[in-house]
């Protein structure tokens, strides 16, 4: 049986079912973000499956520093512990550790630093990242890299990249074992490797050709949206897409807006994930089918509308645009909450949509149409959720 | 067609049924406070539909602030505002005149006072009252009266006391007139008075007397659980109770504890409002029927249970205290809220459970046994929320 089946192309886009332990996901699939096994704005697993939430992403080195991997493998694993059966992906700490931590020192072995919580010094290497991965028992374990910032010098990346080659076959080896062991939680645990390079596409090139030789279940596409311009990140993906191995999902990380996603399904990528839809509900930006809408806006004071009409999501069946802002001015978490739960439930419809147009083979068309449409700006990150 | 029934007693404790143009209300009943039309922690009409809400409570002074109460009647009223069909009841805004509001003055045609929030000059009398009230088109509004800290002078209570009474007069005459225009949102607005005199019995009982011959459509007793100990609160009810009309529902403002509820039904009251499950649920402490459990207790930190076993709130359906430990300690704001929903539904389910035992003639029992098993200790309020 394979894993990774691709129903349909169209172009370079790609209709797709990756199966796992945990139940199928249909591709392309945005995976909704919640970094301390919640996602932000009070949203649950059980408000994640009514918006049609395929796969939750936690974060490795959040969940390592509180609550402990070792606490949510002795509750039975992060799906007992947050209570959702369907598939979880864990990134590898790598990103978080290059982003928050303090003080850190990268080593071939590793990287030592301190926790951005508490001060502790940690140690991570690529079996302590797949160790932790594997007690939090998610669907999908990342490797272990480093991600660099855009602009980087040439010879950092180079050796950088080579070091995340290391990296990979070290954390390959280790999950095999892991995952040989009895009393691991789960024992198909899959690994996707990273690839890395910065904005240098012959680094990329190179990268992705030695990786994909290594046989993993899924290849992502690390190191982009970090700095650089967006026309570059696509520049990026178009140069390393043809060597990634066409019978393995594809994942672009930390990626995007939702003309981001659209057009990096157009450039064959698999799978997403973005803290954006919440961030930007935080901010009271929502998504809709013809663009952004502010709802802190003065003109939504008397606005008896949902966020946007004929949206199913449970902000939009219930409450108006007057008291959803109302609640965002007053600073009630509901308001919040409503809002996430509108924008997860955007980039939810938003791959349903770009699958049921891959299915009717009309994808191209609903892509000219709609990149100009979804074309809103992405403001970057907030710190305190990378 | 009587408009409150009481089905039976059982000492003095009361079972009824209130009837308004939103549904009948079940007494004893414990209304949940959304401050500024949302309960605070993310909750939302469609929650509170859930766990058993029954009525909502919503705060005059608040929203008059902010969004204002021209456009909740704009919006159609509070009941369309948030989308909720069962029954509001608005304070007078009186309470937060008293306790928010900065450098007020008191004359006898009102209250001057500045914005808690912008700081801006506002005035409100009990025709102002009863005219925001009107705009909100609650179910029940409440009179305007002065809430007085306890303890205060006796000269004081008095002439506060003979104000609020001609207040009183006024506001029934102002809502009389309100409910003749053909716009008013609400025609069928009740009017609740209220019970002042601090914690002098005869100050109390005389106000209670006079104000029993207005025909008013409920009684509240106001001014209580502000200061004074819990012994003198129930040595006020039990010397108030026998002037109140036994043909009106009494209402008992502002309390309280799980046993200060038990307590005040076996005196005599139908209904009960506090802020004591959302405010107790912010910092973790959790009322169960077999006492508080504080959640962020190292206790807790491996424990897989629910909050309660066998309770069938959305919190302890789902998730562990384990979990929601840890959703506190990260400070997610899904903690705060599985939180908030768990002790809203607990106050839901006692008072649903006191009328099962009413009904069922078994209620003297069951105040026996719980009084001592609910016994925990109210430590005040958060000005936040006042």
């Amino acid at each position: 049986m394979d894993r990774f089946i691709v129903h349909k192309t169209e172009g370079k886009a790609r209709r797709g079912t990756f199966r796992t332990v945990h139940g199928d996901i249909q591709t392309p699939v945005f995976m909704n973000v919640g970094t301390c096994a919640a996602v932000k704005g009070g949203v649950s697993t059980m408000d994640l499956k009514e918006i049609g939430c395929q796969v939750e992403l936690s974060n490795t080195y959040h969940l390592h520093v509180r609550p402990g991997d070792e606490l949510i493998k002795k509750m039975g694993g992060l799906h007992r512990f947050f209570n959702w059966d369907r598939p979880v992906l864990t990134d590898s700490g790598g990103f978080q550790v290059f982003s928050l931590a303090k003080l850190r020192k990268i080593r071939e072995e590793g990287v030592y630093f301190y926790s951005h919580v508490d001060g502790k010094p940690i140690f991570m290497g690529p079996e302590q990242s797949m160790q932790i991965q594997s007690r939090l028992g998610s669907t999908i374990a990342m490797a272990f890299d480093e991600c660099v910032a855009n602009p980087a010098p040439r010879d950092y990346v180079q050796a950088s990249v080579e070091r995340t080659s290391r990296w990979l076959l070290r954390c390959k080896d280790e999950l095999r074992l892991l995952n040989s062991f009895p009393h691991t939680v789960n024992r198909e645990q899959l690994l996707f490797g990273i690839n890395q390079g910065g904005t240098f596409d012959d680094i990329r090139i190179a990268h992705m050709k030695e990786i994909a030789g290594y046989g993993l279940d899924g290849y992502a596409i690390g190191g982009l949206a970090v700095g650089e311009e967006t026309a570059e990140m696509y520049r990026v993906i178009d140069a390393v897409e043809p060597y990634m191995p066409s019978d393995k999902p594809r994942y672009l990380m930390g990626v995007g807006t939702p003309v981001n996603i659209l057009e990096s399904v157009y450039r064959g990528i698999d799978f997403f994930d973005c803290v954006m839809p919440s961030r930007n509900a935080r901010h009271g930006n929502m998504f809709t089918w013809s663009g952004k809408v502010n709802l802190k806006n003065e003109c939504y004071f008397d606005d008896p509308r949902p966020i946007e009409e004929g949206c199913l999501c449970p902000a939009c069946r219930h409450y108006s645009r007057s008291y959803i802002r109302h609640l965002l001015k007053a600073k009630e978490m509901l308001g919040m909450r409503l809002c996430v739960l509108h924008n997860l439930y955007f980039y939810n419809k938003l791959t349903e949509r770009i699958r049921a147009e891959l299915d009717k083979g009309t994808f191209t068309s609903f892509y000219k149409e709609y990149r100009e449409i979804l074309d809103v700006h992405c403001n970057g990150y907030e710190k305190s959720e990378l």
